[in-house]
């Protein structure tokens, strides 16, 4: 009866968990889909990045443990559901990002038990930190999924924003440290297109 | 030179791949957000599964592969890009679905290298098969994410299609075959909240 207690509370708070992640489906990113005709949002980003993991893993740099990769993907942007989705180029909004990004994951990873709080904490704390082979393969993968739907929509928000080339460069400056091939690849099929039709300005 | 133009060819099929995969954002779900705002899609439902996976794997009957029925969830619905997804209580459609759901697999499978091809078609049939304990826990997934998500949005699908409480146990019938205990608690506070307010019909 007690271990039946025991467990209902634990259900009830994974799922109080669960049903409060529902909110990253309506987040929203500055990502339109490859056809053009909506921006994508963090549920959707998420599950592309994972299926792309799931496919692409053998470009790894190193050696991965793929279940770890994916589960940090999955979960790399909880945290917007609270502090929000900040825009790769918005200098402004990167300067309150990490102080906003921990108290999300405070109150949202603190809805879990004790257990899965932790080591959903860690993580995300290991992604964030960009050390270890498997945040280097995820953040390759949070770095290369626009860069495909961007070159797909031909260069749509990249145009929007007038955004420049060296400012993609550099966003994008570090994943070849997940993937020297995928990078390549990368700046070859989807960033340099872009810039030959003008669409990613150089000047 | 030879590899590398080998290894082009190969991204090239992966990345065609994973790009007409961004489809899957645009299948309508029957499901509600939580909050009841619109529909989701298959891309977020997969991705809310895999989370869910993630999560409570604890539960499951039997021992599994935590990788492997990831896997499974996040691409369960990717056939879904051609044959659309097919409400669980159109009886119609259910007729067709099959035919349909197999030549989608043939064509978007068919896509990828073939070494690829061939683990995701596995992957696909053994999902369908129903038959692993993998499958059988990924399809408890199928089953419990909308519940939740049907319960938190008051039972407003299951009203505005007037479906009937035997309907919905028929569908979930097989739910406890992944997991005694989710089936146990989605009963409990997913379906009868529901019955009970009178959004699931029981005449």
């Amino acid at each position: 009866m007690e271990k039946t207690e025991k467990m209902e509370n634990r259900l009830e708070k994974q799922f109080g968990f669960l049903r409060e992640l529902d909110q990253e489906k309506q987040i929203g990113r500055q990502t339109y889909l490859a056809d053009g005709s909506r921006f994508e949002n963090d549920a959707e980003h998420a599950w592309h990045m994972a299926v792309m993991a799931l496919f692409l893993s053998e470009y790894s740099n190193e050696k991965i443990d793929l279940l770890k990769t994916i589960s940090m993907i999955l979960l790399h942007d909880v945290v917007e559901i609270d502090a929000g989705d900040t825009y790769a180029y918005d200098e402004e909004a990167k300067k309150t990002q990490k102080e906003r990004e921990l108290r999300a994951a405070e109150r949202i990873f603190g809805l879990l038990p004790e257990d899965q709080e932790k080591k959903i904490r860690a993580l995300w704390d290991e992604f964030e930190a960009w050390e270890t082979p498997e945040a280097k393969f995820a953040h390759a993968m949070d770095n290369v999924q626009p860069l495909m739907l961007n070159a797909a929509s031909d260069g749509k928000t990249w145009e929007e924003h007038q955004i420049g080339l060296d400012r993609v460069l550099e966003r994008n400056g570090r994943s070849k440290e997940g993937s020297q091939e995928l990078w390549a690849y990368a700046y070859e099929n989807f960033i340099l297109p872009s810039v030959k039709n003008g669409k990613l300005r150089t000047e």
